[in-house]
C-alpha cells in the first residue's frame, strides 16, 4: 500500500469494501463506519459509497492491488451522475497491481511487452476472451492472467491452456503466485505443459505465461529485455 | 513509493541509479555512497551494483515506477552469475507502474483487458513492435504505450498511429499523461485522430489508447467493465 492510500483510509469517516479486503485493513478500521458486502456486489458497494459521500462524508471505496485495473475505479465513475460528479470530488489512488507484485516474486517476467487478460467470464464474453488470448499469442506477448479460476469456473483456464499450447512451446515457463505478499504466499514456476495440474491456481492466484524468449535461471523466471550482455556473465 | 521501497532505500549504504531518478530521492541520499550514470547505461549500473554488493554493502538499484516492468529487475538477474547469486540475496521491491499511475489520472481506462507495449526500438526490433500493435488491435485490447517518443525517435509513434487508425475509430479516446504525480504533471484526453499533434508526448509520457468500448465522460476516460447498470444512472 502506498502512503497516499494509507492516509486516505486514515482520514476518511466511511469505508466501503469487499469483506475479505477489509479484513486486511484491520487496525485502520477503528472508529469508522464500515460498509462491507460479498463478491459480485460491486455496483451495490459503489452506490453506497456515492450515497455516503453525498451525505457529506469522506468515503474510501476499497480495491485490492490497483483500483484502476479490474477494480472499483470504473464502477464508481460509470455510476456517477453529472449532478453528483459536481458535488463529489473523486480521487483514484493508484496501487501495486497483481502483475507487478507477482512478477517481483517470480524474478523479471515482465521485462518486455505483455498483455493482461482476465479469465472471468462473468462480465466478458468467453469468445472475446479466447480471441484476446489468440491475439496475444500471435504478438508473442508475455500474458498475465487475472482471476484465472474459481471453484465454479474451470473451463476458461482449460480453454486458455489449449490455445497457449497451440502457439507456444510446452516448455514455456509459467509463473503462478497465490496471495502475493501475504502470510500464506505461494510461488511456483512450472512449464506450460504441466500448468493445469497446479492446485494453487484459484481466484487468489495470478498466472504469468512467458513469451518465446522467457527462460528460467535458478529460482527465477526472466524475459530478456534485449540487452547484449557480454559472455563473461 | 511503497513503505517497503522507502525502508529499503533508507537502510542501504549504496544507491545506484539513473541521474534523473536520484534527483527525485533528494532527502533520502544523505550519508550514502551514490553511484549515478546516464540513460542507456543500464548494464554498467547493474554491474556496479553487483560489485558493491559483493563488497559487503547493502545496495539499492533504483528504477522509477515498477522495477519489474521495463526496469532494472531483469538486467540484474540476467547479469548475475551462478556463484554471485549464492552470495547476494536479491529482493525485487514492486512499485506503482506508469500504467497504473497514469490510468488513475485519466479516470478508469484499464477496467478491461489491456496490452503494454514499449515503443523504444533500441532493444526490440521495429517489425516486432509493429506486429504487436497489430495483434493488440485485433484483440481489441486497450493499449498502453511506454517510451512513446524521444527527441531522436519519432517514427515508431507515427507508425503506431497509422496502424491504430486502420483498426480503430478516429474518435477512439486517447489519454496522455506526462510526469505523472510529479509537480509538472500534465493530463490530456484527445481523440486518436488528433493524437500525433500533442506536443507533450515524449520520454516522460505514457499514452493509453482506448478499445472499441472506451468512452469519455466529463473529464474522465472510461473503459466499461461490462456491468449492467440500471437506467437511473
Amino acid at each position: 500500500m502506498t502512503p497516499k492510500a494509507y492516509r486516505a483510509i486514515q482520514d476518511c469517516q466511511v469505508i466501503v469494501g469487499y469483506k475479505a479486503y477489509l479484513q486486511l485493513l484491520k487496525g485502520l478500521l477503528e472508529g469508522k463506519e464500515i460498509i462491507s458486502s460479498g463478491m459480485t456486489q460491486e455496483i451495490r458497494r459503489a452506490e453506497k459509497a456515492i450515497e455516503k459521500a453525498l451525505g457529506g462524508n469522506d468515503v474510501c471505496l476499497i480495491s485490492s492491488g490497483d483500483p484502476g485495473i479490474y477494480g472499483m475505479a470504473g464502477v464508481i465513475l460509470e455510476l456517477l451522475g453529472k449532478e453528483e460528479a459536481g458535488k463529489i470530488p473523486i480521487e483514484i489512488v493508484p496501487g501495486v497491481t497483481a502483475a507487478s507484485s507477482c512478477a517481483s516474486l517470480l524474478g523479471a517476467p515482465l521485462m518486455n511487452d505483455f498483455a493482461v487478460i482476465s479469465l472471468s467470464d462473468l462480465l466478458t464474453d468467453r469468445r472475446m476472451i479466447e480471441k484476446r488470448i489468440r491475439s496475444a499469442c500471435r504478438g508473442d506477448f508475455v500474458i498475465v492472467f487475472y482471476n484465472p479460476k474459481s471453484r465454479k469456473r474451470i473451463k476458461p483456464l482449460q480453454k486458455a491452456w489449449q490455445i497457449l499450447m497451440k502457439y507456444r512451446s510446452p516448455q514455456t515457463p509459467v509463473g503462478i503466485v497465490r496471495n502475493a505478499r501475504r502470510a500464506d504466499e505461494e510461488v511456483i514456476i512450472i512449464s506450460l505443459k504441466e500448468m493445469l495440474a497446479v492446485k494453487q491456481i484459484d481466484m487468489g492466484a495470478t498466472v504469468i505465461v512467458g513469451n518465446s524468449k522467457t527462460c528460467t535461471k535458478g529460482r527465477y523466471m526472466i524475459t530478456p529485455r534485449g540487452y547484449e550482455l557480454t559472455q563473461t556473465h
